[in-house]
């Protein structure tokens, strides 16, 4: 159930006017989304990043210094329009160029490239990431057919610290390309979730089974299993993350960032119960934790799922993943 | 549902494990709990907090520079021991006494009140402050009788950043009680929780109902109603909450702080919704928004339910309620 609603067809509207007015002193609207409400440093990279809502705190909970410039926000589980995208874009622009960063889903796609060539018809120079850490949306011969999940986070975050160090879009470009060649997620889902005004769940999950692999709007995993006990599944996770290093990574004595995503109703308590069993998995590897993040950063409203996230670090990407940010 | 269970009787041990490695640069963990990992000032009151598990943040996420020394963690909605409470306390310690701070719930006056005899003993000066904030549990007339809930992290961060300003035992008591005075909270809940292991939710409200002024462990509010629109929630939380305010307080005009306060289930967007609905509200009132907060602080595992509480402020509880934290 979705409980807190006026009218269904004004819900992000009504999200989006609740959210600004709680963060004034980090972002501000702007029509089709959000930007900072701080300065940022002339002639560098803007990082513009979007999707549908329903998923906070991505995406306009991610917007903040040190993080993304700006946020396009579509309606729930829908892809901002281009004209969203652009108008956003126009307003974060910092005159050196901006980099369009999004979840691999068709709209998205189909949106932010549409926005990219409008751009740079008006002379601001525009490069795009699409995000495709989703390890169970594609065989590894597609990596780029895959969707972007909690893995968004990393990419965005990574790109935003190198624009924030004044690098061009062309390497800030090749750094968000380098954190999501490097960065994988596997995630399991326990129920659906219902959007605002809606009587049934979008989707659902069999009674006592867990849909291993399962996409953030219900997407299909790879099978259906009957829900494991929490070391279980921390083996499962590692196990299949483990099988898929980015090339020419080696998991022992690798340095690693890790993050438990909650997709809504699995709460805290239960996440670091799952990440006790993790680590002493990724130890066992000699793996080197070198960052560990546990919460709720890529939602589903109140889906009952959660991610694993692995990324393998270069000492670049670990720097700017370390580096300071403030967002809501 | 819980999900994610090994053991359930070892549900709270892994749970406190996984916490303390994910925070490892905040946090670590001493018999009965956690205190600060980084360096606090000697000489200076250290605040402790506790209560049962299965509210994060609260309590061990709220342990950091600027906010909590230590927190007591008891088992799943369970006070902690004394004898827990007395080991953080005796870690936590800088020299210049404790203030022990927690909901007011029988098991915990009881427990801490015990320990507080104890540290006494051992001469370590040792004060109480038992959160009142929920106006549904008992009438103004029984203010002390009332339980404390979202309003916990008021008294908590205006008591520990007093004690981070070097002020002596007695002040730091003086202010978190009237820190407590002048916040009040109203809560409601659509559904309960379940807690690991259990086949059946530890409460329910019935199927389109809404309990209003339901406490964060079931315990029975004012009534039963069909839940209402965001719009008409909004209207009755803050009627409700005008209608309660401290002696000497005059809504007009009066600097407020607010946390609109996630039980699990209830998410970010449907927050922000409510909030939009709440704030105009206030505005209408008068009132001047000082601060909002909109989030997960005192939770209820997955419980669906939400809170609004309002502080009323004086200047300088504005100012210790803005000083920098981090914590969890």
């Amino acid at each position: 159930m979705t409980w807190l609603v006026n009218n269904p067809s004004e819900f992000a509207k009504e999200m989006v006017a609740g959210f600004v007015s709680a963060n004034a002193e980090i972002v501000r609207q702007v029509p089709g989304g959000v930007v900072r409400n701080t300065q940022s440093q002339p002639d560098t990279v803007a990082v513009v990043i979007g999707g549908g809502s329903g998923h906070y705190p991505a995406f306009a909970g991610l917007v903040g210094q040190g993080l993304a410039h700006g946020a396009a926000m579509g309606n729930l589980f829908a892809s901002p329009s281009a004209q969203q995208i652009c108008s956003v874009a126009r307003a974060a622009n910092n005159g050196a160029g901006v980099l369009l960063a999004f979840g691999n889903y068709a709209g998205d796609v189909l949106h932010f490239g549409l926005a990219r060539e409008r751009l740079i018809a008006e002379g601001i120079p525009c490069e795009l990431i699409a995000v495709t850490d989703d390890i169970t949306s594609a065989s590894s011969a597609e990596m780029e057919k895959r969707r972007g999940v909690a893995g968004d986070l990393i990419v965005f975050k990574a790109a935003a610290a190198a624009a924030e160090q004044g690098y061009s879009l062309d390497d800030v470009l090749a750094i968000a390309r380098e954190a999501n060649a490097r960065t994988r997620t596997l995630g399991v889902a326990f129920s659906g979730c219902t959007l605002p005004g809606a009587e049934e769940p979008l989707f659902t999950v069999p009674e006592g089974c867990m849909g291993f692999g399962m996409g953030i709007h219900g997407e299909p995993g790879i099978r259906d299993v009957a829900v494991p006990s929490a070391d279980a599944l921390a083996e499962m996770l590692v196990e299949h993350l483990l099988n898929e290093l980015p090339a020419g990574v080696t998991a022992e004595g690798a340095r690693v960032g890790a993050i438990v995503n909650g997709l809504g109703s699995v709460k805290y308590e239960e996440l670091f119960v799952l990440w006790h069993s993790i680590q002493q998995r990724l130890l066992t590897q000699g793996i080197i934790l070198a960052d560990v993040q546990v919460g709720e950063f890529v939602t589903s409203f109140n889906m009952a799922g959660l991610s694993l996230t692995l990324t393998w670090f270069t000492p670049q990407l670990e720097t700017l993943w370390m580096a300071p940010a403030y967002s809501p």
